[in-house]
């Protein structure tokens, strides 16, 4: 199939664009590198060093025996999105080019514009130039459980039956996020099933756990394959952050009390689920189709046990510290989200186990003289 | 009180900035003038002459007892936002300056693009800059009753209490809006209700109806003072239209079978509305006040109906040619929206008469000559 990345340099896009390419797609992944600018304003670094984007997918197309098109590209810009769609004529299009982190959303008036600026203006650009150049490509857009929030009822797959005064209704499940990124993409979920509705385009969105782990099978093909890797207090999610702090010689800090509950997944289970999406299409018109992309649910002390436990058979004393709280969440909360939408298609989950924690450790140990721990801490609050 | 008015130059938002300034209130009214803009772009003109938004503030100010401050702004544009709420430290924002038509952002990816820019990004903005430069002021947003669509279960008043699997939990009520204009006033409903959750400022979204009617109190003061007025496809909305069809001698034309039901409002009972927002402001911390802010339900066809028994009287046979529905909507279709939140704060709607009705055909028979046909009928389908 030809299949257009968005976000190809990313943590996901990157291993994404490898992993389809060597599925034996026809692969073209494009970027507008911004991830690496802002990274250059707040002073952060992926642990891993990361080769320009044109070099590594040159590296790639050199070594390997596939090839992925490239092309930097801001999908913000209508005329070249219009220009890319009417060229390559893409049968799906995955849509990882999202500002993806709350605290840079929160930081200021300028991180919570420029998210919602770039991601809920730019996934509207890619709706109506699919319908007006390529109309039955295959959207794959991903969004987050963060959206949901953490309501006191049940979080069905994208979709919630309301019995009300003795009448009926299916809403599109009502989201109640918790920062101005994950907020963005509520807006676009909204967008993209309002376009279903009106124009029978053919999107899924893809509502992702917190995704973790740092390697994929073509990763290891070659160092400068690796894709960034965050453990900072901005891009840095939780499990991928504690292990660092455990290798730094650094307590394990979860924020506040622990005790909130998140979805979780293993980065291969990412690559799986879009491969999924991808071959199967959805079938009902005028429907935006919706799937929780979560393997398991841990509260943030269980992931910080789990990396304690597994360092101590690394041969570290990790400690676990909770600090306060930087940001305004519920800590004690329901938190029962369904997830049968993939497995029914086929998905084998990667189970989240000491053992692969202990692999991320080694891989990290690895790069132990590149951590900076100023960077652990939180700076944004709200 | 103080009250920043945004959108000042616009159908509502001049009106309310003569009210508020008659009944004595502090008023400074900005505008970007962008909608001025649009309607040169699109080849629209309102049925009244509207003098420069600069003009008519100078000549109110020389004429009246009264002072209006004026300035023109964008409110997209970060610094002259933070900068001037620094300055006037505003007891109540009333916040009209969106982009108001379905139409206009349904047209095509820049129409789209444009709207969601100028309202979820500006709103955005907006909330920021309340937060770091006056947090007590009281935000009155307009929203839109059309955010809602059109369920299968009663409207409530911005939140719906859901049972599921025997478990309780109050959402925001979910909204399935009907354009990508509607849309951009779900996601600025959705930013508010974070930033309340978040900050605890004190926002009221009026989630209102359709518009109708041609002048208050303050418009009949000075021919000049008159409020834009459109009666064409892309910002004209039914009843304004129906009645200036009448007049020129044209058809009345419902859109599809004319059985759609929607809620409407007196153009005087929104500066009612307004007012009693900002004289009582909300009391709940931590929560989005929402008033749906409507007086009366019709049908499109009940309306073409009203229209055409009021041109009778006054010596016009109109007739009523419900034309192809260029929106893609349900026709027929539940809807029970609820109205007490302003009621209750003493609200004495101004119901629609054959009589006003008669009056407003009155009124636009006096600019009979302007009406440009070719405006009449829609050119925008989705």
């Amino acid at each position: 199939m030809k299949i257009l990345i968005l976000g190809g340099d990313g943590y996901l896009g990157w291993p994404t664009s490898m992993y389809l390419a060597k599925q034996g797609h026809d692969v073209t992944s494009i970027d507008n590198l911004s991830k690496r600018e802002w990274e250059k304003e707040i002073g952060v670094t992926s642990l891993f060093h990361n080769i320009p984007f044109e070099d590594r997918v040159d590296l790639w197309n050199k070594n390997e025996n596939t090839h992925i098109d490239s092309e930097i590209m801001d999908i913000t810009d209508t005329i070249s999105l219009y220009s890319l769609l009417r060229r390559i004529q893409p049968d799906a299009i995955v849509h990882y080019a999202e500002q993806p982190s709350a605290p840079f959303s929160m930081a200021d008036v300028h991180g919570a514009v420029t998210t919602q600026t770039n991601n809920v203006i730019g996934t509207l650009n890619l709706t109506w130039a699919v319908k007006d150049c390529c109309p039955d490509a295959h959207i794959v857009k991903l969004g987050t459980m963060g959206e949901y929030g953490t309501p006191n009822i049940d979080i069905e797959e994208g979709y919630l039956t309301v019995t009300h005064n003795e009448r009926e209704h299916t809403f599109l499940y009502p989201k109640t996020a918790g920062s101005f990124y994950h907020l963005s993409k509520v807006h676009d979920s909204n967008n993209l099933d309002f376009a279903c509705r009106m124009w029978d385009l053919k999107i899924t969105d893809l509502n992702q756990g917190v995704v973790y782990g740092t390697e994929t099978r073509e990763t290891k093909l070659h160092k400068d394959y690796a894709t960034n890797f965050h453990y900072d207090s901005v891009f840095g999610t939780a499990l991928n952050r504690f292990c660092v702090q455990a290798i730094a010689g650094k307590p394990i800090t979860p924020y506040g009390k622990g005790t909130q509950k998140r979805a979780f997944l293993n980065i291969q289970d990412t690559l799986a689920c879009v491969e999924l999406a991808i071959l199967n299409p959805p079938t009902e018109k005028n429907k935006l189709r919706v799937f929780n992309q979560f393997t398991e649910t841990f509260t943030v002390n269980e992931l910080a046990s789990l990396v304690k436990n597994a360092a101590k058979e690394t041969g570290i004393n990790a400690t676990i510290d909770n600090i306060e709280n930087p940001r305004k969440e519920l800590e004690e909360h329901y938190f029962n989200p369904k997830n049968s939408g993939l497995i029914n298609l086929g998905l084998a989950p990667r189970l989240l186990s000491e053992t692969l924690v202990e692999d991320m450790l080694v891989g990290i140990n690895n790069h132990k003289a590149r951590i900076d721990n100023d960077m652990l801490s939180p700076k944004v609050k709200w």
